[in-house]
Formats: structure tokens, sequence, C-alpha cells
């Protein structure tokens, strides 16, 4: 392995290897929580703070665009620390004959997404690149968000016993992005699942005081995020595979294209880890479309077991390398 | 116009242009003040919050490479508002086929760096597209910084009779890089004066309170940032040329290339407008590179004018297009 290649951008094994070896160079107790965002302190208030760049291909899609996906993927990933996101910045790098139209059209969507998830734009940057050095044009937001109830701290670690809640069907976002990209054509009317969710884990945190961790599917699919909290928290994970909500429009396209669903992006969704006690009035805080679809256990910690329709289990490995790149 | 061209990232008109284009989409009055970092209310604290995308070309130049122009690029955008930078993001946009090395040799740029300035990298993103689809690598850092003296406002507007100091010598960043990536070959020992300034701001900021604006002149160079800071603060500016600080080979390369220095990018340069009564003390201060080089005035409201070292007078107009793409 001496090149990148773009299996190490996908969420898989070889990107985190790459980022275990770069985050080695920066060591530091925030960064290693390797959570969706940083938890600061500033002063006497608790912020979580995120970067993520865009790249999605093609730029518009069913369901969404890369300036959606920019404003909500980012507000996502500040919720997901049970934070209020209220500030992000935007960043453009535009490759040299982009036409202004298409501009014009992403940035009116941004602006539209953070009315819409009530975050403001504060600060941006604007690069150019020749023709040929960029596709089109790549965004980085970074965001802002503030940790409102000082005594707790969500995102690091999921807990012994907890429920698992999703709040809706899955491999929406990856399969839309697929059949746009490579114009397969399937008159499905999939489409993305790309949307903000910092209302419904506003409230989720304003009900429960034992949800131990929230996060959202989104490279690596609901398989890859499970095996990633199972060994961060060194704990197993069980999922039931009847309880695990998927469309079956979406469901037959990935079973044509020979695509697990459970590795497949999402990019409006989330797991959100809770005390048994306290899980069905996070069900029901999330709305009428959340599932429990599994649990942590103390058996076979650090793997995600999928027990199937028939009644048998599988083991669902973290991912090698992902089905499917320049999905976000 | 209906296509982004290299003159929409370099610092001019052009650009300009387009970002009053894409603010109406995000007018606020945080966004408006179009300073280097925007200042954010954070419960009792205020904070100061940068984003800026990096794609120099080289990657590796005389005086730095893309790792530590990215970290002391964002690290002085934070400063420039009397800021005490202390968090960064970190995002990689990678090629396909770059070799690990090279990413190795810019992350442990981006680590020393980062130590340097006293600041952490709390936060990442990876993202890897196909070759022939970016430029080797592109960096986003955002940063973070907090203003601790709550009674000022740095960094929006410059005041009737400031005196006008700056750092150090000009145009090295942008000769460097050009040097470098054109293969000149001029043995000219010509380095890019990329460095972090937050302990020099710092001090500025504790010594005196009669600060206007601080303002690192990057893109555009001396003559665009002056411009930029006439207009938004509707005052003119006079600059004596015989007080601005160029080192002889420096000067020699920009003449024989017909490049202006005035317009040339800094990556370790600042401006600071103060009060006659301060401005000793402040350039005491910065320390002994300190040179006052002009100051506001009343007349040619909007306008910077030379007077050149035969005592003539000049107008130095904003920059149409960059003599340099891809400087930072």
């Amino acid at each position: 392995m001496d090149r990148i290649t773009l299996a190490h951008g996908n969420g898989g094994r070889l990107m985190h290897e790459l980022i275990d070896r770069l985050c080695l160079e920066f060591s530091n107790s925030i960064l290693d929580e390797m959570a969706d965002a940083a938890e600061l302190k500033l002063g006497k208030n608790r912020i979580a703070f995120t970067t993520d760049s865009y790249v999605v291909k093609p730029l518009f899609f069913p369901g969404g665009d890369i300036g959606r996906l920019a404003v909500f993927g980012t507000v996502n990933d500040i919720s997901m620390r049970g934070a209020r996101p209220l500030y992000i910045s935007l960043a453009f790098i535009i490759e040299e004959g982009l036409e202004l139209s298409i501009l014009d059209r992403i940035t009116r969507s941004i602006a539209e997404a953070s009315r819409r998830a009530r975050v403001r734009v504060v600060t941006g940057d604007i690069k150019v690149v020749e023709k040929g050095s960029a596709d089109k044009i790549f965004i980085n937001t970074s965001g802002i968000g503030v940790i409102e109830d000082l005594r707790r701290k969500i995102g690091a670690k999921a807990k012994e016993g907890d429920l698992i809640l999703i709040n809706g069907s899955i491999a929406e976002h990856g399969m839309a992005v697929l059949n746009a990209r490579e114009k397969l054509g399937f008159a499905s009317g999939i489409k993305s699942d790309c949307r903000n969710l910092n209302f419904e884990t506003g409230r989720c945190v304003a009900i429960s005081d034992t949800i131990s961790i929230m996060r959202d599917p989104t490279r690596g699919g609901l398989a890859g995020t499970l095996n990633e909290i199972a060994r961060s928290s060194n704990l197993g994970i069980e999922i039931y595979e009847k309880d695990i909500p998927i469309k079956p429009g979406v469901k037959k396209i990935c079973d044509i294209l020979g695509f697990d669903p459970l590795y497949v992006a999402n990019e409006g969704k989330f797991l959100c880890f809770v005390s048994k006690k306290d899980a069905a009035k996070v069900k029901k805080a999330i709305g009428k479309n959340a599932r429990v679809i599994g649990e942590t256990v103390t058996a076979h910690k650090k793997e995600v077991h999928l027990k199937t329709e028939i009644g048998s289990s599988r083991i669902l490995l973290p991912l090698e390398s992902d089905q499917l790149p320049r999905i976000c």
C-alpha cells in the first residue's frame, strides 16, 4: 500500500487504517474520540465542531443535490452530539468552466437548506482551479453547535443493554445517487433521504437523559456504522433483519444489482442508542417511522450479528471497501 | 459572464462580484461584515470562526508546503479578529493515486505547524476522488478562536487618522511559489514568508485598545487588501512607496517578470491600523521588522494612493484579475 485508492475514502477498513495513521500525528483527547463532531470547551460553553467535504457525483440527484447534502450532512454531524447546530462555514473549490447557472442553483439550494435547518452561513471561501484539476465543484462545510445540557455527554460510547432505534427506512441515498450517476434508468421513484435531523435529535435529547450515542449511518451504511460503534464501545451488537425498515423498491434494486442495503449510504437516518426504560418514549419522540432494530449485548464483543428472518445468525463484517465511491 | 474563470478565484474584481452574488442568498449581519473570520456570540463567549480551502501548486515550495499553509492561513484569519486561535478542523480531498509518502509528509507538516501555533486539530474528514478529478490533494481547514476582550471589536472598519503598520517585507510567498511552479530556476533564495501571526497580533491587542482593523494581505497582495479596507471603511488610504519593505532579490525578480510586488500574495504578513497615539508602542510590540507604511485620510474616499519615491502620486487600483492563480 503506497498509493491512495478510492477505497481509502469509502468508510471501510482502508479508510480507518488511513485515519489511524494520520491521527498518530495529531493525537489528542478530543480527536481520539473519533465521533462525528468534536466536543470542545469554550469558556463556560460546550460546543460541537465538525467538518466535511462533499464530492458527490452527479451534483443533482432525485431528492437532493450537493448543496443540500453539504448543509444537512454537517448539521446532522453536529446533531449527533446532542448539540443544536447554529453556524456553518461554506468553502467552494470550483473547476474553471463551471456554468454560473449551476453555481446559482447550488447556492440557492444551500440557502434553502440552511433556512430549513435554522443555521446561518457566516463565513466562506472560494477557490478556482484549472479545467481538469477538479470535478465541477467540491464543497466543504464546517459547523458549530451548542451543547445546552452541560451534564451530559452524547456520542462517545454505547452502553450495555441499550436498545437501538432507527428513524426510518434505509439505503435510499446511495441507491438514488447510483441510479442517477450510472443512468441505470430504473423508473424506481427512489429518492435520496437527504434531510436535516436536528429537530428529531433535539426532541430525543430533551425527553431522555439515557441516550448514550447517536450516529448517522452515511458512508458504510447501517452495517458500517454499527461496526464502528461496536468496536469503539467494546460491546456486541445484535440486529433483527425483520425489523429493519426498507422500501420494497429499494430492496428490489439492491437485489438486482447485488448491493447489500445494510452497507448502502443514508443521508437522513440516525441511530439512537438508549436505555430500555426510555426506548418507548424516545421512539415516540422520533415519530411514526421509528423502529427498534436491535440491542447491545456483552457477548461477541466488537462484532455485529444479524438475526435473519429465517432465524439464523450471521456476522455483519466491517466494510472492506465500499460498494460505491463519491456518494457524499 | 456565464462560466467560472480562474479570475473568479484570485482576489480581484470578478471574485468580489461573485462573492456579492452568492452572498445575496445568505445575507446576514455576520456574513455581511466580510471579514477574514466571522465573529459569533456563543453564550457569554465571543468567538471567531473561519474557513479556507488550500489548492496551492506545487504542494511543496521553498519556505513551506500546502499543510503548513493550511494551518497558518486559518490561524492567521482568526488572529486578524483579535482572537486567540484554539481549534482547527482538517478535511482532505485526495486524488486517487497520490503517493502515501506525500500524504505523510503533508500530515507531519500540519502537525508541526499546529504545535507551533498552539492550536489543536480536533475533527477531520477524508474524501478520495478518481484520478483526474482533483489535482493531487486539496485541504480545507476551518478554525475557532476565542475573543478574550469582550469590549472590543476588531476587523470591521478602519478609522480616520489611523496609521498603517506592516510587520515585514512583502511579495515573498507569491514569488517563491511562482519560482517553484514554473521552474524558473532563479537561484534567488526567495522563500515563502508562510508563518503564523497569532503571537504577534496577540501582543498588539494586549498593548493597545485603539486597533481598528488587522488584515493579512494574501490573495491580491498589499494593494488588493488596502483597496478592500478603503472601500469597506469608506476612507482614503495613502501609502508611501519608500517605506514599504521589500527584499532586493524579490524586487529584482518582480521587475524581470513584470509583476507588481504590491499585488503579490503574502502568507506571513499583516497590516495593523491603529491610532497615531498608540502606533509607536504597537510597532515595538510587533518587532524589529515593523514599519509604518501609510495612513487613512478623508480625501479620495475608497481609493488607495501611492506616494512614489520620486514624489508623485498614483492610484493603486483594485485588482482586475490576479497575476497568478492557485497561490494558496
